[in-house]
């Protein structure tokens, strides 16, 4: 008999129709003889609906009123699926995140799981109840409700399934598993059976949207194997856990990531003296702007240039605070380009494998794509590409890669 | 430096629009340099289609459950008011029953109220916020959410009031006060400044929908200074709060109270033997109708003639199990009538003036309505008629005692 904390989201419990196959599928879990902590996210449409009512109040609703308001989505849906279990004869118990008691800090609207208090859901599982709790909140010292954030209802799931040290914590979505890539960008991409943590996180943060990041880094630090599955079809969807056994048929690459969320800003000739990094980059971070990849040419002529990317809804502010940069330092102009791309294959598997990178700039070459900005970590590659040739990279090195093969299924 | 609070319900918060209205008034009173409590109820409709979604999964949702739901709908109102009067510069703070802590027993839907914890509103009043509290909702001792029931949200109001001892518990309403009868049916009806508890309670009891019975005598109880004002419209209201003083002018009766919700219905020929209303009324009180009127003629032939009235909902059921009885005792025949109504005049001042019923009935019978039922207390009488008179009757009433009289304002 197992422990397992399952998540469903909006979607998966958007309508009174849903709920009760929600409630169809618990029941047939509890059936087969598991305890199980049910994690719960609002409506879909309700929880902006929510803030919307807020907003016509005000455009910058006081953090932890939003809170109060925003915490009654979840609030609704546990209590519908307790309902709906009970009237299946599954004797069941909903709580909301201050009820658990999921304590976080004070950090409204965003903020971060400190402990939760296990015993009331412990004794509840001993009664054989199914003990359904609303995601996505908490409370904090002084008793206000708070709330983790968009996607915070897979980080109560994973939080709840650490602090049980529950055997998994499976999230219900809108899709079968963790793919090699997009399938809409590549027919042939393929359901992961498993991949790690660290590959999970990295195709998270580049793009992948099966997860929310914060998750899934919870899940690696308290190695709660997490699974994706589909909410209403069967199958086994995709294990997120550690790398137990570097297994010789492990691919070198697990999957390819991209997004097209990112701008690309340039400054030229700017003269080459100690520190010109921090000159450039310090009133950016002031500002409050998050910076991804970084390029600094060799100096030429006693001037560099100096390239980075951020996110396009900050790109015209970025741009401002460049151009101010550039007049003060003496640089010779700011350049700015919206239309890239950026693709990237992760994979444990490159850590034991040289010549990853060489592959791919091979792949990439091949189909004429030229490579703008090259970024590499431990387990993955990144480039930056004109943004039209996105979807032809991406088949290309999915192919590359061998990730097409239908001989990998159940590796 | 005056101490008040004050509750809106559910048609003053019904908007966005309305809400900013509230925030407005709120704001003006706190200027005045009063210390606020607000209460409010749950916008509009809202809790009707949050117990639609719950009737949606089950006809009868789980009572703990359907509290979790419906409590809902008054978080959002506070945290939206609370925002409003923020962006006005008015420091507020939002609290649900539970953050207060408005201890309840265990009995979901319909709890009562057991203590007040007054130290974190206390604590906010000290530092100049207005402090806004979801009425209509608690917590037991096991950290449930409960609720009052309907109308709970005065209850919270009054106990509030009791609870801080406040100088006055103000309920804002869609009306400007207490009347001397139903405008709708006598346009010469008057606003009281003043009324009494008991006098209030027995209006509540007889009809008059103003206010919630409990909420009245949760109010008496505590003494707590009750005012009845418009939540839009300027005015003093009605004050409702003890007789302090039995002033010369007060008049004899207050008001005329009318319902159309009841139904009677007659055992007729029953073997006159001791306990022989205990065997009439055991078997309806078993059933759980509540039984308003009682009449028992005078025994005429060694038989005797029952008369009672019920709600109009419990008319069926009721008769049902009279005519089981009727059978068990041997009595004649079981008749009813839905069609009646029931007029009352209230008045402390009927305690010091005799001859107020024979008025009443005078009054009545100028009009030739004839009376089929009369029961008395202390300030009322009430009498049972056909229902097509109810008018009428309360016309000539408001007339006989004088309440048409403009010169009863400012009293």
């Amino acid at each position: 008999m197992a422990l397992i904390v399952q998540k469903f989201g909006g979607t998966s419990v958007g309508s009174i129709e849903r709920i009760e196959q929600v409630a169809e599928k618990v029941k047939k879990h509890r059936e087969a003889g598991d305890d199980l902590v049910v994690v719960l996210s609002a409506m879909s449409g309700e929880t902006n609906r929510l803030i919307d009512l807020a907003k016509q109040i005000t455009d910058q609703p006081v953090p932890r009123e939003l809170d109060v308001i925003v915490s009654t989505g979840e609030q609704v849906t546990i209590a519908l699926l307790t309902m709906a279990l009970i009237k299946r004869g599954v004797p069941a118990v909903s709580y909301t995140g201050n009820q658990v008691r999921i304590l976080t800090d004070s950090s409204h609207n965003k903020a971060r799981i400190l402990q939760i208090d296990d015993q009331k859901i412990r004794a509840d599982l001993k009664e054989g109840r199914v003990v359904v709790v609303a995601g996505f909140q908490g409370v904090d010292e002084h008793g206000s409700i708070t709330t983790l954030g968009r996607g915070g209802s897979d980080t109560t799931g994973v939080a709840l399934a650490a602090a049980l040290k529950a055997d998994e914590c499976q999230i219900y979505t809108d899709v079968d598993g963790v793919y090699t890539t997009d399938p809409r960008v590549v027919p042939q991409a393929q359901r992961l059976e498993k991949i790690t943590f660290e590959e999970m996180l990295e195709m998270a943060s580049l793009g992948s949207k099966v997860l929310q990041i914060r998750s899934v880094e919870f899940a690696g630090k308290y190695n709660v194997p997490l699974r994706v599955l589909h909410s209403f079809k069967e199958g086994p969807g995709t294990l997120i856990t550690i790398d137990e056994e570097e297994s010789m048929e492990q691919p070198i690459i697990s999957g390819i990531a991209f997004n097209r969320d990112e701008a690309k800003l340039t400054i030229r000739g700017v003269p080459d003296t100690p520190g010109v990094a921090f000159k450039i980059l310090g009133p950016i971070s002031a500002s409050n702007i998050e910076v991804d990849m970084i390029v600094q040419n060799v100096a030429h002529d006693n001037t560099t240039d100096f390239t980075f990317t951020v996110h396009r809804n900050e790109y015209e502010k970025a741009q401002n605070v460049l151009e101010n940069t550039a007049r003060e330092i003496g640089a010779r102009e700011v350049i700015g380009d919206t239309k890239i791309a950026k693709v990237s294959i992760v994979g444990v598997g490159m850590r034991s494998h040289a010549g990853v990178a060489s592959r791919m700039f091979e792949a990439l070459a091949k189909e004429s794509i030229n490579i703008q900005m090259i970024s590499t970590s431990e387990i993955k590659v990144s480039v930056v590409i004109e943004e039209k040739y996105l979807e032809l990279a991406v088949r290309a090195l999915h192919t590359a890669f061998e990730l097409d093969a239908p001989a990998r299924q159940g590796e």
